[in-house]
């Protein structure tokens, strides 16, 4: 008898996405005239970069490619180190990264190469992803009435941590961490990722650091990336994207760096490189980013994929000041966005996520994403994403104005 | 303290192919002017299909697309319901078809939905991907000498069945059946299928179809999917894939059937729908292939797609019939290469499986891939793959011939 992984049982409702997908369809279904814009999801809406589009179609045309290498092309690993890494003074090896095809796989992956049984600690609100995926692996137990999971440590982004809490009390063997954040558009200094890697080394705690949004950090000081902090290729993996800074969302591009120097314990108490399982991981249950992809991914280094890059980031960061400063007037407060392409909103009298959204969506006829969704500790606030045409945010900050009575 | 998912531990040496890759970087490396012959990893050789191509140009040049739907676009979906579906007679709804970025993720990933105590079964040799996913998982013991694990039942493919085993006496969950075979070469009948279904049906048992090679049949009776068989959507999930019949290795898209009446059972003995489990596997985990890719993919399906991969099957499957008529004149054993791009070839004068790999390396600087490399009953044969230039094909036969004596 086939029995099921019985874990997914434990899932709350849908991924938020699709319930949110849901909600707007049937809304829109019986207001077929609404013109509705959309700044839930995160997704990109400027088309590829020039320099992306001739890289992949000369590629296609050029020559063929069948499996390309497990971890990806030499010529993109390079470009890669050079660009992500040397250039911020960090040293990092071919094979300590691993091309795939999205941080939403990688995020969601990572997990299987650890044991059943550690502990884990996740921001809150958090992307689901990686509470979703550790659920189905069985790390924890049910969820309680806040949707909160029995077994994990859940550490409250809020106002008065600067949405940006510290690492936990209570013993933890794997953090989550999330900077640029996502949902909360909060950015971490080097004081605070100093904090979480001098807490993982004395707790022999391994980071799982998220830089999806690493382009979007507009001072140069702020970290973008955690090896930029001594100490951290022994303690910390990062994910990194193509999504959000080169438009990749539909192109799919993303990856992973596991340092050498980073192990866990067997057992039997035998260190065990990550570097190794992750390797392995990827070689059986991964084949390679298509070339074209890979092309594409690497024109974003190139001079002119970086300056058209760039000002793809800087048209949607001058919708995030616009949000701040239009939601802003409107009386509302706001978050993030200064480094983010998300702003963080508070919902107006005391609505719950949800309301907020309901309101939104059927006055204003804006698609937000409900903080709700992504944790107990979000709840109040909604996520609105600058990933949109000037016009159309514009606009948005119009409705919402109007809707809110402002 | 963070602890390592000790079940990697058991896998043994590294993936088979990264190990062929490693001899034959070996070999070039002491013999640079060796031109060696790649007949071993199953990886296609022919460029895209023009229409494949000009339907992804078009696609990257027209219309920018972000995220797309989870499970595929409706385009393909419908294609391959039309195509691959109801020209055989079997009605395939949209949602039973979740569109993936390849057959290997799919047939890794998709005993995460099942319990971890499920009892699997798999034919000897067998495509390592099925075996190292359930070790990684945890669903067996250590692997003994021979290289299999304890706690999978192994169910030889030998000569003596065609290289088709039927199911297994004992308990069994779950069993992943592949037709055409890799590596054997083998192909399932009609009588064989309905075997396995009245197998799976009475034993309340799920069979994993892998059919990635199906567009290499070039029997029309022979049936192309488990559904062609009455009762099997109640106990199979098939897997898909273009890599093969569209040489997609290099661009990635595969796609998995779940049909609704597949269920499996709860703890409680609850019925579980497991389309809606792969569903949220596939929305938590995955997301979506990239959309230039569909669009190739579609492509596959248009008169003109239809014409050329038609073509390019054709010209791998007379470098099969080559290799195995001149391999055959040669006095070497050949099985399979009839309805699948690999011949099975029993080593010469009892050499062992890796013995001969390093022979035909060394010899006839000719890469094959070692039969005991997809476990213990594929010692002493190795698989041939037709997927190269017939002047390679040739060229590799006739050095082979002399390698042998013949």
């Amino acid at each position: 008898m086939a029995r099921i992984n019985e874990h997914y049982q434990k899932l709350r409702a849908g991924y938020l996405f699709p319930e949110i997908g849901r909600r707007v369809a049937a809304f829109a279904g019986a207001h077929p005239d609404a013109r509705i814009i959309r700044l839930g999801i995160g997704d990109v809406t400027l088309p590829l970069a020039p320099a992306l589009v001739a890289a992949a179609e000369m590629g296609s045309a050029a020559g063929f490619r069948g499996y390309g290498p497990e971890n990806g092309y030499d010529f993109l690993l390079d470009a890669i180190r050079a660009h992500d890494y040397a250039a911020r003074g960090v040293e990092i090896a071919r094979d300590e990264i691993f091309v795939s095809d999205g941080s939403k796989q990688d995020s969601g992956n990572i997990q299987e190469i650890f044991g059943a049984d550690c502990r884990i600690a996740v921001t809150d609100p958090v992307y689901p992803v990686y509470v979703d995926t550790n659920v189905m692996a069985g790390r924890t137990g049910p969820a309680g009435a806040d949707g909160r999971y029995a077994g994990i440590v859940y550490l409250p982004a809020r106002e008065a941590n600067g949405f940006m809490p510290g690492p936990p009390e209570q013993r933890v063997d794997i953090a989550y961490l999330c900077s640029p954040n996502n949902p909360t558009g909060a950015v971490a200094s080097r004081e605070n990722l100093a904090a979480w890697v001098r807490w993982a080394r004395a707790h022999d705690a391994v980071l799982l650091f998220d830089a999806a949004y690493d382009a979007f950090i507009q001072d140069p000081a702020l970290p973008r990336s955690i090896y930029e902090i001594e100490g951290a290729d022994a303690c910390a993996i990062e994910m990194r994207s193509f999504s959000k800074r080169a438009g990749f969302t539909g192109v799919r591009c993303a990856y992973t760096v596991v340092p050498k120097a980073l192990t866990g314990s067997s057992a039997s108490g035998k260190r065990v490189a990550l570097n190794g399982l992750w390797a392995r991981r990827h070689a059986t249950k991964f084949n390679s980013v298509p070339y074209v992809v890979q092309r594409a991914a690497a024109a974003v280094f190139s001079d002119e994929g970086r300056v058209q890059t760039g000002e793809q980031v800087a048209y949607y960061m001058a919708n995030a000041a616009a949000l701040r400063a239009g939601l802003g007037a409107a009386g509302l407060r706001c978050f993030g966005g200064e480094h983010a392409p998300y702003v963080w909103v508070k919902s107006p009298d005391g609505l719950s996520s949800w309301d907020c959204f309901d309101t939104l969506l059927t006055e204003a006829h804006v698609v937000c994403t409900p903080g709700a969704g992504f944790g107990a500790a979000g709840e109040g606030y909604v996520r609105i994403s600058a990933f949109n045409s000037r016009e159309n945010v514009d606009e948005a900050i119009a409705r919402i104005r109007k809707a809110v009575g402002a």
